[in-house]
């Protein structure tokens, strides 16, 4: 499993302030535990407005690559916010992320292959709300962002395909929907990673850590193998160790055995 | 789910002892708690000498049909306790269980047949440890069990087979086939259910019940539908709750949701 800290987002409210504020400490702090963790990526979501993006987006790597040495996941759909961080990233980032939107492949796609970068990409695409309807769409938006990157001569083994994961409580077949495309992409594209916002399944539900714990674990037996999550949580990386453990991918199940001695999360 | 509880099983120490004491108030207690938390079979394995099996079964019976109105599931490898126990029971059962033996299915399949009961079919066979080795085994023993059910008239929606479940522990595969082994039940027998003593595959390891949890939820990804459990575990309880609600089974979210609020056990 590759694990990308989600913790440093702006669209995060005790994260925005500390980004207005300048506040150094914090966002170190939050760096420090997620690499601590064991995140592979750091997602770097500035947040703030357009004319100010990439100069919080610097401020923020700067502070990170500063506190840890976790490579970081760029978050903007802003070309001159990636432009300007891709400049000053010190390890290859990943990039989150590109849709089908033409657009966004046009403008994302030279910078990323350039940089020999990893890169998100979500299934949707460039009408007004994006959000693909049912599989049918997901696969089609899939296909086009594939057709494109491997134009760009990006091999599928960075790309980093995220379903788009719906709430289980507005659409009952949420769950079996992101599994069947999941499935369909691990056929269809053998060397792509496959991640998501998994946390998605579970908004409006009681109980969420239970929601998340139990879909991420489905996800994974599916062929999924990176998620954007919070490698703090114990009850996520408990689950996950115990699913890797279950599906053969733990020798000697001594993974699973060590972690669940140190309590799956370092402290 | 059809769950089956596990608890009153006399090769377990306390339940032994009640019922060499002749214990009502113990089993009474274990057979209601299994019962409120939505058992659908109670499993009744008396777990004593040959000599006095059938008279604890009896006895057994006895007791928990006096306290709940849950179905029972008889639990013993001896034709003459079953057949006394077939005379016992006021609902019909199930039967725990044949496997690919001969005599074992010739000596238990008409009296299945004869009570129209519904019977757990575990993949060993009639050689010394019986334990399948692998996959193929399995499959073989399943088949030649189907091919006696059938002839003896028993409809494949009356058949729990059981995969027998190992140690990951002792063997790093044992979960990708136990996996591997339900998609292949559930496609070859579709109107078969699909069990199995879940808990094996934890043995000796740390954290046994997140194992479990994991597990379970996976096997019913797969295919399964119903597990010998302990129902009054929440850890079990709550995971297949969500597993069901993500695998698109529960209208609404309204089970999940209402079991959340009651703390996923009733207690």
């Amino acid at each position: 499993m590759i694990f990308i800290g989600e913790k440093i987002n702006g669209t995060r409210k005790l994260i925005q302030q500390a980004v207005l504020d300048r506040n150094a400490a914090y966002i170190t702090e939050v760096a420090k535990a997620q690499a601590d963790a064991g995140a592979d990526y750091l997602d770097i979501n500035a947040g703030t407005s357009p004319d100010r993006e990439t100069e919080d987006m610097l401020w923020l790597i700067d502070t990170v690559q500063g506190a840890v040495e976790t490579p970081l996941c760029i978050d903007s759909s802003s070309p001159k916010t990636l432009t300007a961080a891709l400049e000053r990233v010190n390890k290859t980032p990943m990039v989150n992320s590109v849709n089908a939107d033409p657009a966004r492949l046009g403008s994302f796609l030279p910078l990323i292959k350039s940089r020999n970068c990893a890169v998100i990409a979500l299934a949707m695409d460039e009408s007004k709300s994006g959000m693909p309807k049912d599989n049918a769409e997901r696969q089609a938006n899939i296909e086009r962002i594939f057709k494109a990157t491997r134009a760009a001569g990006i091999s599928d083994g960075s790309v980093f395909v995220d379903p788009l994961i719906m709430a289980v409580a507005t659409d009952q077949t949420a769950g079996v929907q992101t599994l069947e495309v999941i499935r369909w992409i691990r056929a269809t594209y053998a060397e792509a990673h496959i991640t998501g916002g998994f946390s998605n399944i579970s908004f409006g539900l009681p109980n969420r850590a239970l929601v998340n714990r139990t879909f991420l674990s489905l996800a994974i037996a599916f062929g999924a193998d990176a998620a954007v999550i919070d490698p703090c949580s114990v009850t996520i990386i408990e689950s996950l160790k115990a699913t890797d453990m279950l599906l053969g991918k733990d020798r000697f199940c001594r993974r699973y055995t060590v972690a669940a001695k140190e309590g799956f999360v370092k402290k």
